[in-house]
């Protein structure tokens, strides 16, 4: 064994080039997002695919492998060997795949997101199917590159779930969708209602934003790295560990959307606030994966801020904030009304516990689609389809239905599942929270530190030191197992809806 | 003459690179000037040195040599042509200096930026001097591998303000001073004063914020392509053409600051947001000189913003957002507070009229530095000497006299000049605007779109296409001449003060 101390070094200086094109490239995605003016939009667009080209270049340049072939069995640093290990993947997956397709398919990318938005805004499936069918194709013929075990959707699924195969999903997901299905048909047989009336009326803009601003403060979100600004679609970003920003929106006749899409985001910049120092500037300082990510932001938003015990403690808070209007409905009926379960069309409008079976018909007809069991030109069909048996609804036309979400345009294949595997991690980890301590005590008096701790202490620190069912193991001393969500569901809504 | 096309278009490439980093480090530098969180500051600085590091390495690329050698004397694009020069004088600036020097002189400025805020705090020339030292010998050690024909000054004066030379500023300043304190002393000796008083009182943030939105309206500041944030030390900022933003302090208790304020970064702003287009992505694409730069700003603030004319116009809409105390004072009364004159310590409190004098004392002390006529060591007591002479008033400590501008600090020499510069073009091409229109109507009309139009067709369009005295002498068909500003103060302040 060499001694590898200034090939490490020279490994390290390379490693701050790229995490200073990644948060030049960030910042820019956050100020598109946030404060460009309309006509600075264009020049932009170019910058940012300047600057995300010269961050590929040097994660495939000569160099990089170099690196990676002197160091990666000569090491005694862990957090350089597992930086060189994810390195190598992001090496060898963008390695694989020609340059020009690679060109071709970026570019096939931007139109189709143009294409799909005038399709959604019209209603019509057929202007958007050539383009999905060229980028399905596109993700087959990379998967191949890619390579698989079992199944070809497994090596999409790999760019968002590392270790996560169809295998494990098709175990956990019908199960997950009977409990739901039939959790929903008891709750639709029910005859105890919320009353969603309760939480409409005017809530001005700047009284939401004062009491998010509180919550995140509550939660534990640091100020002195990170802020929180407007957008339409919101989102949290991490420039650096030391710059984790939050956005969010304000529907003035619905204030449920900024407050618990802050909670949300915010329990998302929990996670890369708390990323151990150390790993700064190497690609291990942020979430392991979608689906880790997703059980932090879910954890805070469902398991945290819907419910009783939060609202126990925060509704003077929130009274504090709210209008005349709010001040004279009764605790009982706010907490029901936040927890409503009503089917919808939209997945980003759904409930919690319908939230899963959204997430479900997609992964289907994706895994379809990339198998060539389905064809694209038949989406809309089986999409309602789907609607119809795991929902019992129909949207009223592709608008509402297959055309609803961005990430096909992207091609982001693979992605959707992360936010169901999100949901089910964070059930499962707030099983064992349960065990270490009285959640819902500290809840319920608003003490959040020892939560927000076990977190930093069991997921946060280890960025992707770990892979994510690796923490889901170290965590819950199991493999990921749906059960937990159920249970969790099951209590809550036959108390809401009392069967 | 061989065929370029091809070299141009690979040359325009290159180009657009440069701009990628240059709006990269702009947006880089906007975001750690109005939102960065505390923390991410120190991140953020090691993010901008490798961006500007990149940029560097560019603009002094072999590559960039050999489009400067093959294009030199062979574009037949007047666009292509000069910009050409501008790269060639930056490679050649560049590359006379040793990459090692350099780094050096980096690493110090940065040091003695530090070193100079804790001086400044202690009031402590001692502290500063052996930086300052250190800076200036730096300084003249560029300005020796720059060249120059007369004055070693002059080399440094060319980074600010091309074709200007000491010989110029020796011609023109010492007229203005005389004019100046001439003007100064029958201004202390008129028994007529504005009462300050009647602008004091509590002016809340956002009514100030909405008055100055309402007035960068007025001007044609287009905010599709720009947009007004909250700052410590105001500026404007070019990210692109499309995208020019303007930064601004409220101070509650003084109003002042953001009005005027405003409107001064609101005319530096104009000007790169009407650059001609076809310039875009060229280092043409900014304003020509720190000096012409300055003269649209303060065009903006002094000769519209603090005019008679402007109140008359602007006075009840001042009243529409101004609070209950400021709703009483008579038009003039407020015209006449807003132009007191009072010889003050610190140059950016100065009025408009002592503000020259402030410039000149800073121009005389640092020509005489870098030409080793005087010893850093003896500038506090130089200073002090000066203002005595100049202003009549003695600064009671460092830090309200020698210790109170950033600029020597970060080796800013020959910078000062362009400030006093500019307000003599601001003069002069207000006397030629004089004559093709009825400018004081206009502004008392509130109609500012031929003012900003005629600008844009003799300054603004060209960007970097014509040098600063190049303007000048097309724009008012004269060389520079002190003499205009001395006639507007003249008059100005002989009407104010009745003398």
């Amino acid at each position: 064994m060499e001694n590898t101390y200034l090939i490490e070094k020279d490994f390290k200086e390379l490693l701050k080039e790229q995490s200073a094109y990644k948060e030049a490239i960030a910042l820019a995605h956050w100020d598109m997002r946030t404060k460009i003016p309309k006509k600075g939009v264009e020049q932009r667009s170019e910058v940012v695919g300047f600057l995300a080209e010269k961050l590929h270049q040097l994660e495939t340049s000569e160099k990089m492998k170099y690196f990676i072939d002197v160091l990666k069995d000569n090491t005694k640093d862990e957090i350089v060997r597992k930086t060189v290990e994810e390195c190598e993947q992001n090496y060898e997956r963008n390695r694989k795949i020609p340059h020009d397709e690679f060109k071709e398919y970026v570019m096939l990318q931007s139109k189709s997101e143009a294409i799909w938005q005038e399709a959604r805004e019209k209603s019509d499936f057929t202007l958007f199917q050539p383009y999905l069918e060229k980028l399905v194709d596109y993700n087959k013929k990379f998967a191949n590159y890619w390579g698989y075990e079992k199944n070809i959707y497994d090596a999409l699924l790999h760019n968002y779930e590392p270790g996560v195969t169809t295998e494990t999903l098709d175990q956990v997901f019908p199960a997950l969708r009977n409990s739901l299905t039939s959790l929903l048909d008891k709750i639709n047989q029910s005859t105890v209602k919320p009353d969603p009336q309760v939480l409409k009326g005017h809530f001005p803009k700047t009284k939401q934003e004062a009491f998010t601003l509180d919550i995140l403060e509550r939660m534990g979100y640091d100020f002195s790295s990170g802020r929180l600004d407007e957008t339409i679609h919101p989102f949290a970003i991490s420039l650096n560990i030391n710059d984790v920003r939050v956005t969010t929106r304000y529907d003035e006749e619905d204030f449920l959307m900024a407050v618990f899409g802050t909670i949300h985001e915010g329990g998302h910049a929990l996670y890369e606030q708390n990323i151990n120092p150390n790993l700064a500037s190497t690609p291990l300082a942020t979430g392991t994966s979608m689906g880790i990510h997703e059980s932090q932001s879910l954890f805070w938003e469902n398991f945290v801020g819907r419910s009783e015990s939060f609202w126990s403690s925060h509704y003077e808070l929130f009274k504090n904030y709210a209008p005349e209007a709010f001040q004279s409905v009764p605790l009982n009926q706010f907490y029901r009304a936040v927890n409503e379960v009503k089917p919808s069309f939209i997945r980003i409008e759904a409930d919690e516990l319908t939230y899963p079976l959204h997430i479900m018909i997609r992964y289907e007809l994706e895994k379809a689609l990339i198998n060539g069991e389905i064809d694209v030109k038949d989406l809309p069909g089986l999409w309602n389809e789907k609607m119809k048996d795991y929902l019992g609804i129909v949207p009223p036309s592709d608008k509402e239905g297959v055309l609803q979400d961005i990430h096909w345009s992207g091609g982001d294949f693979g992605y959707f599942p992360s936010y169901a595997l999100g949901y089910m991690y964070a059930a499962q980890f707030n099983h064992t929270l349960n065990k270490e301590m009285n959640v819902n005590n500290l809840i319920a008096s608003g003490e959040f530190d020892q939560i927000r701790e076990w977190f930093t202490k069991h997921v946060h620190q280890y960025g992707k030191m770990k892979k994510p069912l690796e923490i889901v193991n170290d965590v819950t001393g199991e493999a990921l197992d749906a059960r937990y969500l159920v249970d969790y569901l099951t209590k809550k809504y036959s108390g809401i809806y009392q069967f």
